[in-house]
């Protein structure tokens, strides 16, 4: 059964299974010491710039914990939407290993401003109360919506003044370049990003995500982080091979425009329904619907996926690097079906 | 170059990566909840017995931080060899995720005796004292030993009479299979282990290793306790398939018995040479050997391997799934070399 | 210099005092082992009920982090107040500590309703979301409400339904006690209240708060949570004897009547002048103002007291056992005479 | 009943008593920032030197973890003598808190030396291992023996020449002062200690425990590790006044002397008993003794003591600031008595 569940229901780009098989000859050092991961690292420099430090993990969970590790101590907290999926979906990762607390404002489309984060700017040099650290963005949001760069520079800037850090959660990070038309670096280093994760399970991959430092001095114990954290993979060439397949060509590039692509068609297809409401901009790869529950339902039976905010009958479709065109248009033929019906038996 | 570093340098068994390949069509259900985990986690059952539940991480220590986190609260103390890869390779992960004690025993050999964990076994209900939870072993041990079936229920018995689990890191637990010439349900489920931490990624896989809880009652909350522990993969079916791989036509049994037959091959070789001394009996796929310093670093220079007690000379020469007879010729005919050389110059 | 700062800005009452003082002599068993420990865990028993199980550790924050600790796990999240103590004034411990979550819901007064709650409600036994394992409210609450019996039952209904705890702050619980005019057991062990920080520091006492486990099960590993979390007491008696004397004859009852007496009494004075405004109703021993800044900062510099929302102008004014009623007066006369100037100066 | 169980079994001296009694009148500003708490510091400047931080907690334990915390990451090892109370009689408290790894080493008279520690300087840079980061000694240590000054210093330029700290757990640090003839600063300042666990509370004080920060640039964040650590007293005024009390006539001299000559003359009067075998140098307060079990039954019927090394019968006694020579001359009749009994049944 197919379905828009989540970009992860996909499988893996056949160049990176290609790649997987390609460098599997042979003997090399584990851990990192090897020409693989040289590389791979290299090339994140090329990408967000001579500063960067690049460091693999297995997946986006421990990217985003490291990562805020590095940069947050326990008696700290840490600002983010309410929406964010290290608050919602991480089982309280970032607290139980960082020990700090996870403050949230709440977002309509996903999307922090300086102005949204204030509220909880205070209590500085104050020991009863944790001390603001590190604001935590998503690009793309888990509403699938897209900050521009000036939007972020903006949150940089304030996040900066006030003596902290701008983390951002990339776990899809390709979908925004793609919406945006604009390389990796331009909406992070460029705008003032400290720290990166960076994901590509989501768009073709089958494991392994990179915490890239975009500034130097704050990756100095990383190491000792990510092994302490678990993270620290053996037949590290093989995250590593999967980051340079991704690379080259612009794979990336080709996996997020297709789904990007087809997240449009499908938003297309459902606002021909009067039934249905989209509730955010489709920037991205995903659409979020409000349709009938009776509805979802019976479309759940042939496709997969999830409610999103089940209180006002909002469900969320992901397109992938996969997704297909008759994937599209059989979801909207079925749609069409179902909703005939309904009106059959009003 | 190819080398005896360990046996995590050796790349995946192809029909490890032919599995990935075969299952990467479609779409299925993230996270675990798809056919591919079910079926893996049958075979566990099959293999372990049917109180058997298994959980899938990342790597190696998170198998043994996690799963030692299910029967250990941070007021308890583990019990384990000096040379425990949790005591001395894991940089205090388990203190780190469980806030608990390690305590150590000293055994040349590597493996744990009842006389020896005896002196730790003390301040029960003292709540000044560590309390006392759990004892580790590793099958095989870091040495390259092996604990029979009924040094292991020895062990057992004691450590259940004090209240107590058995843990057992099992990385390189196929090694050991082996050379007992055992399924691996006899000296673990059917001797006492509670649980399990089972590896592939040394003998073939790619990556993932498993939690094995053996019995009931156990594994309660380990789903949480994974997934706070950054260790739920998304692309779940990848892990799970490599361990089909690894168990269908025992593929394991081919990898880890071709490892050991090349050890103790490389044994053999290395006795030959009254310059060498070998510290530790070749049970498994690990050859400790104690020679001249400026020998070994001409070694090092065509052959990866590492140190592995420098107050004695001591070296470990692991081998692997892909060694090959011609690398134990080549090593072996490169030593004689060099130790004539040695010869004429003294 | 006097104030409305806090009531721990005040001294000890003279009864403990003397109390601490008569029972100096002599020898006995440190970290709990003695008899006044006993007795005053009794007297715990005689007033919460004979299942209550009393454990004294040094302040509140820890009553609070180790209270929630025994009945929450790392993967659980911690619902409370957007004001509470835990959510504001401890700087992460609970996180820190527990490793847990801790969710807010904003509330004018400082209470909890099961409606108010209920947003956090969701995700149960889904992996990938903090588990709602405990409710945490403040008795008196950081507003200077009271609960009563009912809306506590209501909670705690609602709470248990969804198998979780009610964790009560009773930092300020005297005070609740005399403002209800009912014993504590009837808002606490009578009401659902499974666990509960005892405080007597702010009523009177020199230090030592008290964890009571209203329920039986509840506080079995208690005694390694307390001395991992570096709160057992080795000279535990001085800790004791301060509840012995706390119970006799009332004590605690008198300190906190006149405390509340005196708010009640500084409340209405304020309510004299229309350039203020009580922002709260004054049911225990705070008062809460929206006063202009500059009159403010003018009372200031003769009375300790802080501004609780600096956005609005609003300030906290607590009162305390040894507030005196001219302490009241004289504050009421400065605040005219400054009023009078500021008009003149209009 | 009197004893010799520990000395923290004794009360308060009174004139920590009468202090407390004379700082209680009016309000003072809580959490330290008050003229007591200031005063105190300073007095702790005068003594250990201008440079010197001090803050104070409620225990020992919390002083030695959270001074810890200070100086050591989780990725960090803390070594120390297997008898330290951070190892022996915490409960995993370093561990839980810091998340670090605590390394042992065996002494016989529980001090440790440079030639001692040195099987755990290693793995540095390795990220697989814990990096050395903390030697912690207890001066006087837990077998009753004090370190020189000599000693003290060529163990911290040891450990400073690794890029590591040395921490004192200084629980019963007057004792020691008293047996060198020595000021405080000889063997801590002046001698390379970093960080100091300052007690007073085995020595005539209730609670209250100083953590000391002997070198500049060490105590930055200590504020927030305090509070989060849960060891922020609001009255802490009755902690800092103490101290000021403990200080003024040198108190804490009077005290550590008393106690120190009472365990001379204990030791002396055991030592007559050819039955009796003292097992450490009596240079504190505390007596080691082997004696027959079942004299050590008999006579713990009126004393309080403490088994230390069940294994081969040894008794720790220890002496206190209020141990009477009536106490020791009681105990030693007794013991006459009870070996002529013996004796007589033989």
């Amino acid at each position: 059964m197919r379905g828009f569940a989540s970009d992860n229901n996909s499988g893996v780009h056949p160049e990176i299974l290609a790649e997987l098989s390609r460098i599997n000859e042979g003997h090399v050092i584990g851990y990192g010491s090897d020409e693989y991961t040289d590389k791979a690292r290299a090339l994140f420099r090329e990408i967000f710039g001579d500063e960067t430090e690049t460091y693999f993990v297995f997946n986006g969970t421990a990217a985003n914990v490291l990562g805020l590790s590095s940069v947050a101590r326990s008696w700290n907290s840490i600002v983010t939407a309410s929406s964010a999926h290290i608050e919602e979906d991480e089982c309280g990762a970032p607290e139980k290993f960082i020990g700090c607390k996870v403050l949230t404002v709440d977002s309509p489309d996903g999307k922090l401003t300086p102005g949204m984060v204030e509220k909880h700017m205070r209590g500085f040099d104050f020991e009863h109360h944790s001390q603001p650290g590190v604001v935590s963005i998503s690009q793309t949001t888990e509403m699938g919506t897209v900050y521009t760069p000036s939007e972020i520079r903006k949150l940089a800037d304030y996040v900066h003044a006030n003596g902290m850090f701008l983390h951002m959660d990339g776990a899809r990070i390709a979908n925004a370049a793609v919406s945006l038309g604009l390389p990796f670096r331009a909406f992070t280093t460029d705008s003032g990003v400290d720290v990166l994760s960076f994901g590509g399970t989501k768009n073709g991959m089958m494991y392994g995500e990179a915490v890239c430092f975009l500034r130097k001095g704050l990756s100095g114990e990383f190491r000792y982080i990510r092994k302490q954290g678990m993270q620290l993979a053996s037949k590290m060439r093989f995250i590593s091979a999967q980051y340079i397949a991704y690379f080259r060509n612009d794979l990336w590039k080709t996996c997020a425009s297709h789904s990007n692509l087809m997240a449009g068609l499908l938003a297309r297809k459902i606002s021909e329904f009067s039934e249905l409401r989209i509730t955010q901009p489709t920037e991205a790869n995903g659409v979020f619907v409000v349709m009938p529950r009776d509805l979802a339902e019976k479309l759940s039976r042939s496709y997969f996926f999830y409610p999103w905010n089940e209180s006002i009958g909002e469900y969320r479709l992901m397109t992938s690097w996969d997704t297909t065109g008759e994937d599209i248009e059989m979801f909207a033929a079925l749609l069409k079906r179902e909703l005939k019906k309904a009106q059959r038996f009003r």
